[in-house]
């Protein structure tokens, strides 16, 4: 028998299923500098100790973007290995502040599965959970990834389809320990907005562009464990082209939006997420953000954004999501629905 | 209005205006993997913090140039996001080392102003200051730039030019507290120059030459969180070609130098620095040094040479600052004058 | 005098001769990041503190390449900076475990000389030995590599060829202090397969496939402070292209053995090895390896395989070493011969 991982194929899975993924990881403040050189980022609370002792955090916390990668590049090995397409997340939360030092472990239960019409490929739903070294959960989430079938004759399961619900309410979402904006520096932050000054409805260009080279987004898709080998090798697709991450792009946006929004300090929640097109090396990377709702937290100095963050090939400075077929518009390649804290 | 940063435009900065810079930034043992895995660098006192400590530093600092990057970046959004370019560099000192767990933050004053005759734009002279988390200062530097005017019409303000002396007496030099090279092992360092070995009018070929690559200095520009568009996105400018960030080509450079001034180990000041052209991508880059001055310290083991550091374009063995015209020679990049202290 | 560093030519070498080698480097937990995004390494015992600390290793060791390249890269501007070729390795022992705060420094002594018969040129045996800080011996090893003469004229030395094993004996190994596999969980380092899973004579293939980019083993051929001008320079190489540090191909086949080999988590020996080819940006790198012996350890719990791990640009399905001439069959790049320590 080989020794080496094939992956799970679509009639590997079953609903209930619980694995456990291989090679924990310990997060260092290597990490935080090598995410610095590969996304623009410049939130407090991430670039200085200083700062987020200043709010209550200490140790200091990396991005939570950092953890997210981290824990979810765990997955690929057993989840998508064998994957057409990362169709969606639901049902992310930043339950734990992820601090140089920790280790971070992944485990999946396949909660859902359904065949595909052609017996091709199914649609595998898994929830995921990232634990600390003291089995503290740090990050939970839900995605559903559509995975090819070994053998097109194996029987199909029955299907199951989650309920996972359109975003997390505000009272869903868990505040870093000990967070506290009354001593706010918005000097120190770049931005004097706060939550007041954004209204639902607003949308905000982000402005900045970013061209992809290739070396960058292997650099950061390595760092995170991810082995699907299409990031990697011009040799595993027709095209000769290397597919840049989601995740990357991910990252990518989220840093760009730093500018007009650089209180949303923490990502506290990811309601919902696509890929609506693929990214590759020479495109130039906008984004554009659009708040969708507003809420208190339990912390009187603590407001949560819900927001759309949205990343382009090109800038649309018309920020437009989609056609009036109801499609992604042609430019559109990440749809992300996200909870954001904010000083209010 | 928008929440976007759009920089400030000549009009906007005014004789005694003081910008305290956003986004603090600790620095840590990450951004000392990632400068070394950016330049060739190999001076023993940041490579070694065992070395370090045999010469009095403990903790272990990182490179200068790390922390000037680190604190320059912060002064771009305010002071050069509308930069036509940037004019030069005087009275920079290196007042106390830099090292892991230390959070940077930058201050500005504007000192001097002065527009163009054409009325588009002017040069905006800033004195800046970088202070740690204890607030003592780290770096303080003064810096020109010449900036875009918003509206052609806004009125001109006085003309003040700041006077800035064209190198710092080696009396201003502040030493590294604790430095003491009297136990300094030559061997481990690399060569068995010392001062005595240098001699004014001096110049050294450091003979290695680097091509550079997009990714490279777009990871480098980023870990300084220095946001000028140019230097990341090919649509920003119209020959589609990234601008390598000047600093960059100052790390180079310094760091090509090890080979002919390896115990030059600290950058105590920049008297003056000056970006003659631009770099690209498949550039490839060279340095030569010359002698300029010799001066004792205030500690019998150290002594100080101030020396031009020059990169160019290509190698030129004539090592020719200028042509006949008193224009910089071709290929010339970066003129650069410091001051470097060495072991006596 | 020239003050910068032209390198050891071959009639400089004389037997006995020892080389303290200049820069020492302190290893950082940002060393362990920048591998790991330059490598698609998941070892469980360099990837997690807590992993590490469940056998017994407690500091968090990094890589035994991290150390192994570092204390390489200080011989090279004394040994090879003007060589023709690297041709060997031999003898090479992991004595102990190098983990963050260790600064190693490196020392050579010479063991061989042998002119070529055209009189360009000549091979220089040396035994190099890694310190750290406390002058324990870290890692040592020989190599061999052929050395351009300065003078043509240069008489000849004494012949001198050193006896140097084919394969250090199980005896010899060295297990890192602490290491127990007693208490080894399986799931979290990816694969079932253990000591006795592994027969001599098995071939693996690693599946896996990377297509090396310039900045990519620029990056980590600086990590190293590795000089040797062919890395970085595309004006030093008649073909303008830049060579590939053959110790990235080194690295990059070990991590891509983990697809077969994820429990074999320490290198304790490197027995030999030989860089067939040279490797270029646009290359695709496969790995397989072959298991040529096992043995027993001291410790009842760890295991040694002995595996020949092959790097060839392009997928050999066919795993095949030689051609009938008994050449390096044409894709072969690397040809490394190891001991490796498993769970039993």
């Amino acid at each position: 028998m080989s020794k080496t991982n094939p992956g799970n194929f679509f009639e590997d899975f079953s609903i209930g299923q619980v694995i456990d993924h291989a090679t924990p990881r310990t997060v260092t403040e290597g990490d935080r500098a090598v995410y610095g050189s590969l996304y623009p980022t410049r939130f407090a609370v991430p670039s200085s100790a200083a700062f987020a002792a200043s709010v209550g955090l200490d140790p200091h916390p990396v991005e939570e973007l950092v953890g997210f990668h981290i824990a979810f590049g765990k997955t690929v090995p057993d989840i998508s290995l064998n994957a057409v397409a990362n169709l969606g997340y639901a049902e992310c939360r930043f339950v734990r502040p992820v601090v140089p030092g920790d280790t971070l472990r992944t485990s999946s239960t396949v909660i859902g599965l359904k065949e595909n019409s052609n017996g091709k490929s199914g649609v595998v739903y898994v929830r995921s959970t990232a634990t600390n070294q003291h089995d503290e959960v740090a990050i939970e989430w839900a995605r559903w990834v559509m995975v090819h079938k070994r053998d097109r004759e194996a029987a199909a399961p029955a299907t199951v389809i989650p309920e996972l619900v359109k975003a997390l309410k505000p009272s869903d979402l868990v505040l870093p320990p000990g967070l506290d904006f009354t001593s706010y520096d918005f000097g120190a932050a770049g931005e004097t907005h706060r939550f007041d000054d954004y209204a639902v409805g607003e949308k905000i260009d982000h402005v900045d562009g970013v061209t992809l080279t290739d070396p960058e987004h292997m650099l950061a898709t390595r760092l995170w464990q991810n082995t699907a080998k299409v990031h990697f090798n011009t040799q595993a697709r027709p095209d000769g082209r290397r597919l840049v991450y989601g995740g990357h792009i991910i990252s990518l946006a989220r840093a760009l939006s730093f500018n007009g929004l650089a209180n949303a300090q923490f990502i506290a929640a990811i309601n919902a997420g696509a890929h609506a097109a693929p990214a590759f090396a020479d495109d130039t990377i906008y984004a554009w953000s659009e708040v969708l709702d507003k809420a208190e937290t339990d912390v009187p100095s603590v407001g949560a954004l819900r927001l759309r963050l949205v990343a382009t090939r090109d800038r649309d400075e018309s920020m437009t999501l989609r056609g009036e077929d109801g499609k992604y518009a042609p430019g559109v390649l990440l749809d992300l629905d996200v909870w954001a804290l904010i000083p209010r």
